[in-house]
């Protein structure tokens, strides 16, 4: 028998039904405008990706009447369905934000859900604001309290945790009781998204944006007084014993209120899975700093994180999203043209013949002393000089976060084609005021086409 | 690492894709009207449910366009919706059809999208009926390959493996290439539904029906070129792996197009779970045979299976829902009413003194000699007399099936005061009827309001 955990039951529910916007502390509601930022970035840089192509051809012959928009598209659609497409998008260049900690990426499945629902009914900023912080604080906190089981044992955790984050942010939204928000827990917990098998496929980004859709009927459901578990996450049969083989519940309730996992939330400056961002940063600042001609390179030894191989060991990439699983590929593009946009994982950079060519000089070994953004690069050239550097901490990371700035310019990469310059810098402008909105659906005006 | 089973990987894609209406046996064609016609029944009969009435009310206003019915109820709503509801309504009695040998209820998610789908593109009959023992195969074959296991972890696998079923079925109408198919089998490995530990709830219900919902998506996105896994159950971070702890490809694999699942579908003669139905019988038959008075009875033991206290072992229900596990409610209203309908679990029989009195005097206990359809009671009454009675096989079991008449004749009970009679009596013949029907959809006029 497995022992019944009533804290972890009742604390995070009640947590979330009680939190209010004014007790934020001003970094933590400065974070949540940050992740925001990026999550519209990313999902407008996405929206003309075939992936959400596919999806909305596939599925907007069924969708309901259109309240909410498809960020950087001209469409619009119930919310449920731009909860998915927009979770889609903002995920399909593997570009959004990751909590390092438990590899999950926070923003796909809450914002997704949260805008959706204040283009149907007003939200002001700050309950926008504090459901974006409590849906990525419940998501967080359970992944930290299956991480790295539940990951290892096959999930893809943005998915599988991302419904709890976005049930309870639209549950905060619709003023849930505590009986109701444990519901929707519940109907969170029945409905995980995402096996691992489905890395490299159009799959991967339907988890973020279905784990909104689910996390959004869920609350939706336990608002009319659909019934469900009241211990959905820990009971014998509930989610963390059924799809985990260990878990610490005081990850879920341990200073509630005091910590926030948004404060510990990264971003990307580069157009894959974070986990090869130290090696990219290290490739580009060395080819920087030794002006190297990548023709001269004989061989490239990587020192690296065991996730690295584990999760982008693919040695011959054949399109641009095998790519972003290729830390052979990725190191290769960053010696040649010293970026990892995405351009550098389009379908014509992974068959390129002098990419290939250095990227078969390129290995990496795993190394039990280095942290998941650090590496160490060892070139040796033509002419038999070796180089060697150290990265402790890649750009994105915690310890060197992306600046306000740095996350300005790459959401103008990612949208300026799409939006034109200027609407970009409007939006720019509006997500830095977002606690100043009265009803924060009226931002996606200038974010659709 | 674990061995991949491309042998898994193709072969259902393949079987699914090519097997043609005309090479189905006369009786696996009567076997899936009779699956139909009971979910039919169900369906209607649970349509006035407040779970239903509850969901429609929380996801109707973001529904598309209503070209397909909601069985029993005058809304019309999308495919996609119907699919979900439809799932609901037939299984909220948890009257409907069983795989004995999985416990899948496997009509609910299957048929749930097909008819949904086929009220809005025309389907013909025998198409329609290729499709819904397709589905059903491959949700059994599936569910055969991991059970008990993965019922073990705590997966309702109704759910689970519905998905497949759904995207199967529906994937098959939709006429998908073997490339698709498995596409559209990945994205159903990715969208699993439902954790044990919701029964009891009107989570339950939700599972077939979020099932059917998930596979119609999954059929629909690969149909447009999403691509997913192509090894989506048996690949090292597949469905199989992640979501059960041991696994047998060849209950796949083995007599594709010989042996048929539907075949060994049953259907239950009482509204709940199946393994209290040989304790139901047995009362009855005692109760019958004996002209037992309930009052009269000191003490019933029973001798049963060990999923009988496992699933059903609540000795004091509270609600309808909870008395329908709880094998002793069953037994003393079979003893006092003589039936196991749906007025058998409402809320007011498990309140009832009289039906407490004699609960209370009901045990249970575990016999590893007793198989699931088999039970053995011993009644003692006020004056010492002890009455023995074995029921080897329960009404509704693969060896004593319910007949055609049996089944019309719950049909009715569940229909009859939603539809009125003499709408039952066309649905019925039309149920019958199914092979001739060019358009599968124009059956559902006589089943809705």
């Amino acid at each position: 028998m497995e022992r019944k955990c009533p804290v972890a039951r009742h604390r995070p529910v009640n947590y979330v039904v009680e939190a209010r916007p004014e007790a934020l502390p001003d970094a933590v509601r400065k974070e949540a405008k940050r992740t925001f930022l990026n999550w519209v970035g990313c999902a407008v840089g996405g929206s003309h990706h075939e992936t959400l192509d596919i999806a909305i051809a596939a599925l907007s012959p069924f969708a309901g009447a259109g309240t909410s928009s498809i960020l950087g598209r001209a469409e619009r659609t119930d919310p449920l369905h731009a909860a998915l497409f927009n979770g889609i998008s903002s995920h399909v260049f593997d570009f959004d934000d990751t909590h390092l900690r438990t590899v999950i990426h926070p923003a796909g499945p809450v914002a997704s859900a949260l805008l959706a629902y204040a283009e149907y009914r007003p939200v002001t900023g700050p309950d926008f604001i504090n459901a974006l912080v409590l849906g990525v604080e419940v998501e967080c906190r359970i992944g930290k309290a299956v991480f790295p089981a539940h990951y290892d044992v096959g999930w893809h955790i943005t998915g599988t945790t991302g419904v709890f984050g976005a049930a309870a942010a639209v549950g905060k939204l619709l003023g849930l009781d505590a009986q109701r928000m444990a519901w929707a827990f519940g109907l969170a917990a029945t409905q995980p998204v995402g096996l691992r098998d489905m890395f490299g496929t159009m799959t991967k980004s339907f988890h973020p944006g279905r784990a909104a859709q689910n996390g959004f009927t869920a609350a939706l459901l336990a608002q009319k007084g659909y019934t469900s578990s009241e211990q959905g996450i820990e009971a014998k049969r509930g989610w963390a014993n059924v799809l985990s083989t260990s878990r610490n519940y005081d990850e879920i309730t341990e200073n509630l209120g005091k910590s926030y996992e948004i404060s510990v939330n990264s971003y990307k400056p580069f157009a894959c899975g974070i986990v090869i961002h130290p090696t990219i940063d290290g490739c580009i600042q060395l080819r920087n700093a030794e002006h190297l001609d990548p023709t001269l390179i004989r061989s490239v030894d990587l020192r690296v994180h065991h996730l690295v191989l584990e999760l982008t060991g693919k040695t011959a990439p054949k399109t641009g999203l095998e790519g972003k699983f290729s830390v052979y590929h990725a190191a290769a593009m960053a010696f040649i043209d010293g970026t990892g946009g995405e351009k550098q994982f389009s379908n014509e950079a992974v068959v390129n013949p002098n990419v290939i060519a250095l990227r078969e000089r390129i290995k990496a070994t795993v190394d039990p002393a280095i942290a998941p953004d650090e590496v160490r690069i060892t070139v040796t050239l033509m002419d038999g000089t070796v180089i060697e550097h150290h990265v402790p901490h890649a750009i994105g990371s915690i310890a060197r976060p992306m600046t306000d700035a740095d996350l300005e310019r790459k959401f103008q990469d990612l949208a300026d084609d799409i939006l034109g310059p200027q609407r970009v810098k409007e939006l720019l402008a509006q997500c830095w005021d977002l606690e100043r909105f009265n009803d924060v659906g009226k931002l996606s005006a200038a974010a659709r086409l």
